[in-house]
């Protein structure tokens, strides 16, 4: 994990304002052309990075709010950068020139106080409050789709980004939402602790995005989610801040923390919490393992699943995703295992995790046949891959290509038929629509003893200059197939805008009914992320 | 756990109306005289077993539901038995012939579209409904206690008692909420699965009063809360039914299930729930340790809870405790552990954890310094006390003695402080309200890595003729040392209507408001447990 990265606002990295991460770290035009030039049908030659100076942005709507003018940019290019997330749809309406609709100001508070002074001059004025984490949503979670309101202010809570206090006793933090994943784990390495959640935006996201979108960490077992290690909350609402206690569990009445968690800046901006840390793992092991057959790896992962091994990593990786991160070449599916402990060694559970999976038929090494390495070339070639992806995204974008990815979740009775279901269906509908076969690979990346959670990675040429229609096409069938096999719309991206109607549909009506009511409540005015969750 | 024990409706044995589970498992009056003889300043002679004929139970005050009779009891019996849960002051009013408000009606739907058809009915005469599982609640939760309302509905869910469906696969049932612990594990024991959710209440109380009161199993650490067993629920409101999609996890916006559990009935009637299940373990081992400090075993438990040991049992008995329950008699405090897998040998385990307990000064064997076996009398003869309990309560209440338990939870750092402060304050207060010394004694039932639960037992006079109030009192007492020291009113017992002050003081008051509008929307006649959670 990149741990001593400086903040994406540090002054010297640029991040980009229409693409992943660092405007630095992009594939440039040959590296664009070079994989474009894999996927027939694609651009001849890379469209033009955009330029913020070539939007055609309006003035601000409003004026700052007068007291508060010093924590507000109006500039076009922070503007710009705070009008869209970083799934392929933002990038490639960026790259046509038609991003989402600009905030008039981004504001960026630093202290609670000012959160809530802030929602109230935006609840006087009906001004859209847009909360802003590190920016990393791919699920259209930080923009405005509408024309209900006054003017659209993008609430950045990176300037609140400490860690306030760390209790090394019972072993939690209180951090400021706003903090980015490395800042909150360099902050905490002192201590000799870590929050151990690493999604794959770990680098441009940020406590409080994960807490309001329900987040999933890199772990592929046991505590991974952002739910299961937060104490306590501090949610700013237009109707007062919501202080729950730090407590280990408790009985009385729902959860109050659980109705915060998820509730993706509809009903308040969350603004520190209580987490729970672990000591740092010193005791790792990891091995993969080939597979012939993805339906006998599928067992094999179900059966480490409901044991009592708690791998840190399984992940599944089917063939096309295997030799996509040259994991595989030979048409095996690969299984990567890991294992972590603070407390001492893991070899032993590896070495039962490995034997199950040979007893359904998985051959150590993967394709090279090597046997016995703790790390092997499995295990790095992937890891290497997963977090260069969104780089290559956007560098395949720039081609007229598709490159993206969604995620579910179902039980393991519905898992084969799922994702078979989604391979074939996506697929037909890309070439259909594009006269291009497409690629359409999955991986489990989180398993439970109950079901598991694969994830999609779609390749494919394009409608050159009709990419987002494409694309929302193609997702449409996805959710499509989603919903006929009872698979949540989202297991870790959120729901956010571009998962409204899977959403809408998944929800049960009597609880759309209490979460509009709870809704009215907090934000009697209607400011909080409009479009997100329920109208 | 007592697996065949016949339902509590059977026709071999008869619950009591009054007091804890069997009436034939109730001490008898040389028993009681016996226990009470332990306690200066209880009464000479114990008070009668109370009579449901000797109550004062007037007609009720609606006519059965037309359509709906048969599902109907009108009978006094019947109806003083769910008048009531089985707290210390329900047995106490009940003994001095003032139980709650006796409802009017009790309904048994055997079936969904009946729960239904008795809310819109109770809805249109303004009729309460109050949820009735196994009628063991400890919080004045299945009780009506007001005077808005026209007549009052105890609505009994025990005819909806079966195991629907069974996915071996996936691990996991479709189970209707009046289920009974018994009768729940009978049914799953031919698949050879197990839910592993033993409360003390197991044999009297249902899944559905569980999942609404978010109940605490029997084990330590990990899986334990029925919260986690949760894949979906189905609940019956005014406003329609609630069917969430049967989950392993979903990130699509704040928890639908979550809201619904630890609602006690306030904001629907769960009828079913597909829930998680477990291998039955075939692998044990137990252990206990005596330790003179009582701070060196919190420590000892802390180390244990904060490591990944993942015991089954880590129970921490204070001296009193263990000298009540037979474990010790030398003063020292006993620690509890106990390992499970159905994966398995567990021994290794076990012993790391009495290695972290020896190095923080614990004595292998309790009391008796015996080491080695796998369960040895300690274990044993905690766990038969444990069972016992509630049939003492009642016979020490026919003493008019107090004897009543309340449990909490905090972090590590407030633990220390908060035991010591409940056991000085609430024995003073004792003292000075009756003019005797009391006992209140402290075991952890369950630790987290960031802090555990304190369960606490205070055997006292009490005040003959007054023993309502005066256990009012003491309880408030209580509640405000939880309170200062920001320890939950409630960890696994609900919040009902005896922890409603201090529910108030702790819920968010943005959270009380979103709650209460939830209710809104879903009882908007106001006709659902009345006087649970909010107003």
């Amino acid at each position: 994990m990149p741990g001593t990265t400086p903040q994406p606002t540090s002054a010297t990295r640029t991040r980009s304002w229409w693409g992943w991460g660092w405007a630095d770290a992009h594939p440039d035009d040959a590296e664009c052309a070079a994989m474009g030039a894999l996927i027939p049908g694609t651009l001849a030659h890379p469209l033009p990075v955009p330029r913020v100076r070539d939007l055609d942005i309006e003035r601000p709507a409003v004026e700052p709010p007068a007291g508060l003018a010093h924590l507000v940019a109006t500039g076009p290019r922070e503007r710009a950068a705070h009008a869209m997330g970083k799934a392929y749809r933002d990038v490639a309406r960026a790259l046509r020139g038609r991003p989402g609709r600009i905030p008039d100001l981004v504001a960026r508070p630093t202290e609670e106080r000012e959160v809530a002074d802030l929602l109230d001059w935006a609840g006087e004025r009906q001004v859209a409050v847009v909360p802003y984490g590190g920016g990393s949503s791919v699920s259209g979670g930080v923009e405005y789709r509408g024309d209900a309101h006054r003017a659209v202010l993008s609430l950045d809570l990176t300037a609140m980004g400490r860690v306030l206090e760390v209790d090394a006793v019972g072993r939690a933090a209180r951090i400021q939402a706003g903090t980015l994943g490395p800042s909150l784990e360099d902050q905490l390495r002192p201590h000799g602790l870590t929050l151990r959640h690493f999604p794959q935006s770990f680098e441009f996201s940020t406590l409080g995005g994960w807490l309001a979108t329900r987040a999933g960490g890199h772990y592929a077992t046991g505590r991974t989610h952002i739910d299961d290690f937060v104490q306590s909350l501090r949610v700013v609402t237009p109707a007062g801040t919501s202080a729950s206690w730090r407590l280990p569990a408790s009985g009385a009445g729902p959860s109050p923390d659980r109705l915060f968690l998820g509730s993706e800046g509809a009903l308040g901006i969350i603004t520190e919490a209580w987490v729970r840390l672990q000591e740092r793992p010193t005791h790792k092991a990891s091995a993969s393992l080939a597979f012939t057959d993805f339906h006998a790896a599928l067992e094999a992962v179900r059966a480490i699943a409901q044991s009592d091994l708690s791998p840190a990593n399984c992940r599944l990786l089917d063939a096309g995703e295997a030799a996509l991160s040259g994991a595989s070449h030979d048409g095996s599916a690969v299984l990567v295992l890991g294992f972590e402990s603070a407390d001492g060694p893991v070899t032993a559970r590896l070495g039962q995790a490995v034997d199950l999976a040979r007893s359904h038929g998985g051959r150590r090494g993967g394709v090279d046949g090597v046997d016995g390495a703790d790390t092997d070339a499995a295990v790095g070639a992937w890891r290497s891959a997963f977090l260069r992806m969104p780089y290559l995204r956007d560098g395949l974008a720039r081609m007229g290509a598709v490159a993206e990815t969604f995620e579910t979740a179902a039980t393991w009775d519905r898992i084969p038929g799922l994702i078979e279901a989604v391979r074939t269906e996506v697929g037909e509908a890309a070439l259909k629509a594009s006269g291009h076969p497409a690629t359409v690979n999955c991986r489990l990346t989180h398993v439970y003893p109950d079901g598991a959670a694969p994830y999609f990675t779609v390749l494919a040429a394009g409608r050159p200059g009709d990419e987002v229609a494409f694309w929302d096409d193609l997702k449409a069938v996805a959710s499509d197939v989603l919903h006929r096999h009872r698979a949540t719309i989202t297991h870790h991206h959120a729901v956010g805008r571009d998962h409204r109607p899977g959403y809408d549909r998944q929800r049960p009506d009597p609880f759309a009914l209490a979460l509009r009511a709870a809704k009215g409540a907090l934000d009697p005015r209607g400011i909080l992320n409009p479009g997100v969750l329920v109208d």
